[in-house]
């Protein structure tokens, strides 16, 4: 079984190599644990015409966040299985003038109910929020709707 | 008084020249009337790990073709204002595996509404809708709330 950290690593290589605009964004992960991940962008390469953070790239580092708690989730205790964004509302409150810096928290109770379906079903489904904050205050708040399914459902 | 044409033309050039993110997604007008916006983008820069079109481009599509709708509203009607997306929601119900096509068609109400707010209170908020096809099919559902400000307030 890979630590948390080897899977970490592999899940920002992973962004980087196969996902273009993750790439371009320059997303990195600020840290990690079972109940959450935290990732970063700069503001340069996702700035908008007012030069703050583009809504694009904000919505894309929250997609991308939730996406690899659950990825990190399904690689420690499964077998692996497609993760994909189903829905989504996102709320932008405040501009972000500068690093983007992503938080996904999740309840371990709704990974391991998302996890006890998969094992039973081969298909989960999963709510995840995450938010980026700009001078300590709510600056976007995001929540995702995933849909795991076995490879080859 | 520009033409429509001559204001797509501009409004492509300056999402290149200052949105790093749609510059590398290399979103192109495809067509542009009163009522509609067509904006599409290659996959190959926009893809995920799954090779098919990546959740947080599909959204910045979106999000950019209804932002070019109300830009291109207001340049033909009124002097000038600040258009930022406050809040959205996205439906992902197929997966996209060619060129991305994103349409916005804004009711001429929901704009003439949204143009006389903004002469007498200096503000104004509108809905738009955007949607993307894949084989002919509904493949993402998108729905964004703008508000536009004069410049300064």
């Amino acid at each position: 079984v890979k630590s948390l950290a080897t899977l970490a690593t592999e899940l920002q290589a992973t962004w980087h190599r196969e996902i273009p605009l993750a790439a371009v964004m320059d997303v990195q992960i600020a840290s990690c644990t079972d109940a959450e991940l935290v990732v970063r962008a700069p503001l340069a390469p996702n700035r908008n015409l007012h030069g703050t953070a583009f809504a694009g790239s904000l919505f894309s580092l929250c997609a991308l966040t939730a996406w690899g708690m659950t990825w990190l989730a399904w690689q420690q205790r499964s077998s692996g299985g497609v993760i994909v964004l189903a829905e989504s509302r996102i709320q932008f409150r405040k501009a972000v003038a500068g690093e983007l810096l992503c938080r996904c928290t999740a309840e371990p109770a709704v990974l391991d109910a998302a996890l006890a379906a998969f094992a039973t079903t081969g298909r989960a489904k999963l709510a995840l929020a995450c938010s980026i904050e700009a001078n300590e205050k709510p600056a976007v708040t995001f929540e995702g709707h995933y849909v795991v399914h076995a490879h080859g459902r």
